[in-house]
C-alpha cells in the first residue's frame, strides 16, 4: 500500500461512515495532507450541507496551501450551497488532487477535472476506484436511470429453500444474519414484499436496531386484497405503498387511501407489471429498493433484468422437500446456458451463515 | 506455532500425499527429530507395506536413539507385517513420541500408547489431533461402525437447482469445480447414482485425471430397467454393481450378471432401501462411498441419516423455475427447527464456483 492508498482509504472510512444519512447525495470522504502530515479531513454529512472537501479545507485553514487533497469522488463544477468544490480547492491553494473515482452526474463528469487542470492543479485519478464505484453504487445508478438501485435479498437453507413443503420458515436464519438484514432495511429508502407475504407473516418491515431508519414499504397487490388489519396498515411505523395491476378494487383503493396508504398501478392487467414499480418508484427519488419477496416475486423482478445486486443467507442446514418453495420460482430460464450469471461474488461469514453477494449481469 | 505442531505439520504433510493409496488403511505420517534436526521422514504408502514409523526409522538408522518422533496416529500395538511399530520405536531408543490422535480401531485404541509408556518413554497425545482425524475421516468410520463414510456431492445454482425446468443441466459449474469432482471420485471407493441419472446422461461416472482410479459403480435401479446398452455397463472402465428393490425383473438380472454386472438386492419393497445398499456396501469392505444422486436419491440417504459429509459446488447464477429441480427433493422436513444442520460449514472458491464443505448433525 503507498501513501495514496494510505490517505484514500482513511478518505474513504470517514464517506462510508455517513451511509444512509446523505441521501439522495453520494457517500464523499476527503483527507489534506502538506508535507506528510494531515491536516483536514472531512466528509460529507447530509444533503444540503457542505461537501466532504469544504469540510476538509476548513479544517485544514491556512495548512490547505501547497497540500494535497484525497477525495472520494470527483470535486463538483455546479453551484450548490457552498458553491463549486473545484474551485474551493483552486481559492484555498491546493497543488494536487487525487480523485478515487469521477463523478457519474452528468452535471459533473469531468468538468470539475476540468476547472482544476486549468488552474494548474496536479490531478490523479483512479486510487481506490473499485472501492468507491461500490460504496456509491446507488447513488451511481439513480443519479444516471433515475431508476431505484434494487437488491434482491434472501435467507435461505444450502438447498435453496426459504421454507419447508409445509410453509414453516421460522427461522432459517441465525440471529447474527437477521440483524445484518434489519442493517440493509435501515440502507434502504424501500423494501418490496408480495402482498401473499403481507398475508402469511404479517411482517412489519422495519429496521430494528437502534436508531433505525424504516423504509417505505412497498408492497405488490395486484387486486387490493391486503388484510385491513396487516401490520403494514395500520402500525404507522413508515409509509406503505401498494402496487397494483389494471385488475384493482376501487372500493379498497378508497379505503386504503383513507388510511393514509398511498395507491399506485402499473399497466399489468393481471400481474403488477415490476418494470412499472421500478419507474414510479424513481419518479418519487426512491433511489434504493430491497426486495425481500418469495419465489414469484423475486423471479419477476430477476425476468426483467431489474435485479442490480442479490444478497443470500445461507443458512449451513438443509430441508429437502420436493414442493419446498425455492427463493426463485416463477418459470426459469429453459437452458442452463440462458443461467443469470453473478459478478464479483463472494462469500462471507455472520455468525454461524454464510452471506453471499454478487451482482447480476444482463446480457440483452 | 510451536515446535511440536511445525514436526506434526510436515508429518500430517507426507501422509496427506498418500491420499487414496493406502485403501484400506488410514493415511499416517511420520517425523523423527533428534537434537533440533529432522533425521527420519515416513509415511504409510499402501496396505501390507510398512508403517510410517518404519519407514521413518529406517531413514534415521542410529539417529533415532534419544530421538523424538512425531506420528500423526497412534502407533500400533498389533503383530502386521512389520510388528508392532510400539515396540520397534521402544527397540529403537526413542525418547519422546507425539501423537497427534489415538487409533480409534478398537484392537489398538490406546494399546500402543500402553507400550509406549510401560517403556517409559514420554507420551505426549492431541498435537494437530482435528486435521489428523479429518484427514482419515473415512477410516475412523469404517474401522469402528463397518460402513462406508458416505459423501454427498452435487454442482448447483446459487437457487440450489441441478437443472432447469426442462431438464437442461450442461453445464452448471466451471471445469475447475468438475476437474475438482474427478479428484473426489479419484478418492472414494464407491460412487452411487440413481437409474433415473443413467438412463437421462448416461455417464461414465469415472475419475478422468491423470492416473485417476475408477472408483465402484453403484446404480440403484429397484426394478431392473438399466438400459443395457449403458456405458455402466458396457464399458468396463469400473466395476458396476447394482442395487435393486424386492421388485426387481429375473430375467434382466440374469442378463445383466452374465455381462458382469454384479446385481445385490435390499428389502425395500418398491424403492431401493438405502441402510441395505450402506450396509452391503460395508460387508464388501467399500470403506468410502460418494453419492452424486438427483434429488430423490440424494433425499433418501439423507432422510436415513447416512450422510456422513456435504460437499456443495456452488456456481455463481441463477436459473429460477418453481418446476426445476432442486439436489435435495423427497418429502422434506416438515418444520424449519427439524433441518439437518451441518457442522465445521466452509466456503472456498474454485475456479469461478463456490465449494461447501459441511458436516450433517442428526439429533435422533
Amino acid at each position: 500500500m503507498n501513501n495514496h492508498e494510505f490517505y484514500m482509504d482513511l478518505a474513504l472510512q470517514n464517506a462510508q461512515a455517513m451511509k444512509g444519512q446523505t441521501d439522495p447525495n453520494p457517500l464523499v470522504g476527503a483527507v489534506i495532507v502538506n508535507h506528510n502530515r494531515i491536516v483536514g479531513v472531512g466528509a460529507h454529512l447530509k444533503a444540503g450541507e457542505p461537501h466532504a472537501e469544504i469540510h476538509a479545507l476548513r479544517m485544514a485553514g491556512d495548512k490547505a496551501r501547497g497540500g494535497t487533497i484525497y477525495v472520494t469522488l470527483e470535486p463538483c463544477s455546479h453551484h450548490g450551497r457552498t458553491g463549486p468544490c473545484a474551485v474551493a480547492l483552486v481559492e484555498a491553494g491546493i497543488k494536487k488532487v487525487v480523485i478515487a473515482t469521477l463523478d457519474p452526474n452528468p452535471i459533473v463528469a469531468g468538468n470539475g477535472v476540468k476547472i482544476l487542470k486549468d488552474a494548474g492543479i496536479e490531478v490523479v485519478i483512479g486510487v481506490r476506484e473499485e472501492e468507491s464505484r461500490k460504496m456509491n453504487e446507488v447513488f451511481n445508478k439513480f443519479i444516471v436511470q433515475k431508476k431505484p438501485f434494487v437488491t434482491l435479498k434472501a435467507g435461505i437453507t444450502l438447498d435453496g429453500k426459504i421454507a419447508t413443503h409445509t410453509s414453516d420458515s421460522k427461522w432459517i436464519t441465525s440471529e447474527e444474519a437477521r440483524l445484518d438484514v434489519h442493517h440493509l432495511r435501515n440502507e434502504h429508502m424501500a423494501i418490496l414484499v408480495g402482498v401473499n407475504t403481507v398475508i402469511k407473516d404479517n411482517p412489519e418491515l422495519t429496521a430494528r436496531i437502534p436508531n433505525g431508519r424504516n423504509p417505505i414499504r412497498v408492497i405488490l397487490d395486484s387486486t387490493l386484497k391486503i388484510p385491513l388489519e396487516s401490520k403494514v396498515v395500520t402500525d404507522n411505523l413508515a409509509e406503505t405503498w401498494i402496487f397494483t395491476s389494471k385488475n384493482y378494487d376501487e372500493d379498497k383503493k378508497k379505503t386504503l387511501e383513507s388510511l393514509g396508504i398511498k395507491v399506485f398501478h402499473t399497466n399489468g392487467m393481471k400481474q403488477v407489471d415490476p418494470n412499472d414499480v421500478v419507474k414510479i418508484l424513481g419518479e418519487h427519488l426512491i433511489s434504493s429498493l430491497l426486495i425481500e419477496g418469495g419465489g414469484a416475486v423475486n423471479a419477476s423482478f430477476l425476468e426483467n433484468q431489474l435485479i442490480d445486486k442479490v444478497v443470500l443467507y445461507f443458512a449451513p442446514k438443509l430441508v429437502g422437500g420436493q414442493h419446498a418453495p425455492t427463493f426463485l420460482e416463477g418459470a426459469g430460464v429453459e437452458m442452463m446456458r440462458d443461467a443469470v450469471e453473478l459478478a464479483d461474488g463472494s462469500f462471507e461469514k455472520i455468525g454461524r451463515d454464510f452471506k453471499f453477494v454478487g451482482y447480476p449481469i444482463y446480457h440483452k
